[in-house]
């Protein structure tokens, strides 16, 4: 059985049962009974997903992968292709906002070159994985071969499991990648079936003009692949995105090692979309972060069953808002472990 | 003059050309403009109040007053009136929510009984700065007198000018009172001129009958007291709330010492409407944590022109909201500080 079939076969579904125990716990908890809200929905998914009633503080780290894309060719973004590699440079040297956020977060941060187009030099710090330099134009045919798309899910896989080899119990993900949102709305469209132009947004910022350019690429994608929803991997090497594919398959990964993904925006959540349409349970194993300014993320994240946990209007991306929202993790966590029950504090109990 | 008039006098409107000043300095780092969406308008206003485009990371500490409602008797809250002592005893102890939060935020936590019914024995980390034994039902007449409220509000200043003193530049506000939500749903209903029913909600927990009973006991109290939302301090002292009094006091305290406040939900929005009732430019210097599941906070958020960080559907009051926002001050902070600028990190810059 190859790596990817393995994993997805080792994926089960998260326990509610376990959820239930942390309710429960939280309920005997110094205050009225869910007045903490969504950061108790939060613990009992962390509960969910280890299946422990009262899981550890999470060790952290951040993958984020880079690749460049040939539907860039299009004029899909406000910057030019270039900026991907420059960018991964910048997080090589710790001056993006993904390496200041992930500092304060305490987590580790991986940096993946997936498929750039130009090589970066040999870094210490950036994990050369490249599928090839950066995808084919998918408005002009298959922007990547079947064997590239499943050669990038395995390397998901395999990060996933050495992170999680080294101890790791909470992986945030983020992309960069200069044309991605085109890629992304592509495969939201696809695997939501809502409409092209609601799930299709100004990404880092196009025009109008920029805006109707990326629907009608996506449109001419759709028209030169024919992909199939019912098929992911087929669809998602079509469609393409080194990096979405090799985050769905950290998503995976990490799935099937019971240890949950915080996602970040619009990419991120296009390549969970693209993990639990190969294997529906993975998506007790994700977790939204934000609400992202980004059109086509609503989509994703109905689609997905998830309400993310802050909405500050960020369309970065790079795992930026994962990172923001990890210490909610540890303060959800915090309280499960630290406070008092009502019989140990002495205080009335109303039932309320 | 007296301190509460000499601490009004003293707050001055925040600095929008240093706001714009941030702005300008974020729009050089490498990422899209505006990207990072709420997180820069957080750190644009940071530097606004602190009066520099490039603020200090903040030093923090929590205040959190706790005191008792003569309203209580009224049956409008789902807890005996005891539970405010109880909770007090186990902020002392270390084991409620807005303990292990605020140990989370690395921020101080500083509790005062300003009223509770029943002193508490002494207790080292407890201050001890009471203005009665719980205030006067507000259904048959003045919740306090005008002495007591403007004590109140001198009490809330000092201790903000001894956290300034100290160092602290980021004060986080928490309540604690049971029956303290028919206070704030009065005040509310008085400052915004929206309806008693739709600022009026379950607190921690009440049924039908107890929302009605609320509803009922508001009435009762304007009807018996005649307030008058243009003369704020009078109109706080037929209310009531020493809390509430305590926690505006601590608003313009901090706002004189252009010191950012933090709010946590609806208790605390109110006690920030009173502040900004008595003096308009406090409300530059306060900063809106989450929008609570509380049904008046909305109105008091948009009575105060804020945007809330989070929406977790907390309800819990003591501050936690605040606790769990002030990270996002770090963050907002951190990316001012730290960031590469295009130029520094030779990314191509499209203006987007």
């Amino acid at each position: 059985m190859s790596l990817l079939d393995e994993t997805c076969a080792a994926i089960a579904a998260v326990d509610p049962a376990i959820a239930a125990a942390a309710q429960r716990r939280l309920d005997e908890k110094t205050k009225p009974r869910r007045s903490l809200g969504r950061l108790e929905d939060l613990a009992c998914r962390m509960a969910a997903i280890r299946r422990t009633p009262a899981p550890d503080l999470p060790v952290k780290a951040i993958v984020v992968m880079g690749a460049d894309h040939g539907v860039a060719e299009e004029g899909v973004s406000a910057y030019p292709q270039e900026v991907t590699r420059q960018m991964l440079l910048n997080f090589a040297r710790g001056g993006a906002a993904i390496n200041v956020l992930a500092r304060q977060a305490e987590a580790r941060l991986l940096v993946v070159d997936v498929g750039v187009r130009e090589p970066l030099p040999p870094l210490s710090n950036v994990r050369v994985q490249r599928l090839g330099p950066g995808t084919s134009n998918m408005a002009r045919g298959p922007a990547m071969r079947r064997e590239q798309a499943r050669a990038a899910l395995e390397c998901g896989i395999v990060i996933a499991r050495e992170l999680v080899g080294d101890g790791i119990t909470l992986v945030g993900i983020g992309d960069m990648g200069i044309g991605n949102t085109t890629v992304a709305s592509a495969l939201t469209a696809l695997f939501t079936g809502a409409p092209v132009e609601a799930v299709t947004g100004r990404g880092t910022g196009v025009d109008d003009a920029g805006l109707r350019r990326k629907i009608d690429v996506i449109r001419r994608a759709f028209a030169a692949n024919d992909p199939d929803a019912g098929a992911p991997l087929d669809a998602l090497a079509k469609m393409g995105g080194f990096e979405i594919a090799g985050l769905a398959g950290v998503v995976l990964g990490c799935a099937a090692s019971q240890v949950p993904v915080m996602l970040d925006g619009f990419i991120t959540g296009a390549a969970a979309l693209a993990a639990v349409q190969l294997v529906p349970q993975a998506a007790g194993y994700v977790i939204a972060s934000h609400q992202s300014a980004e059109a086509g993320h609503r989509f994703v994240l109905e689609a997905l069953g998830l309400q993310p946990l802050l909405d500050l209007a960020l369309r970065l991306g790079e795992g930026t808002g994962a990172a923001l929202a990890m210490p909610l993790v540890d303060a959800a966590l915090h309280i499960l472990h630290d406070m008092a029950t009502f019989a140990a504090a002495g205080v009335s109990d109303s039932g309320a």
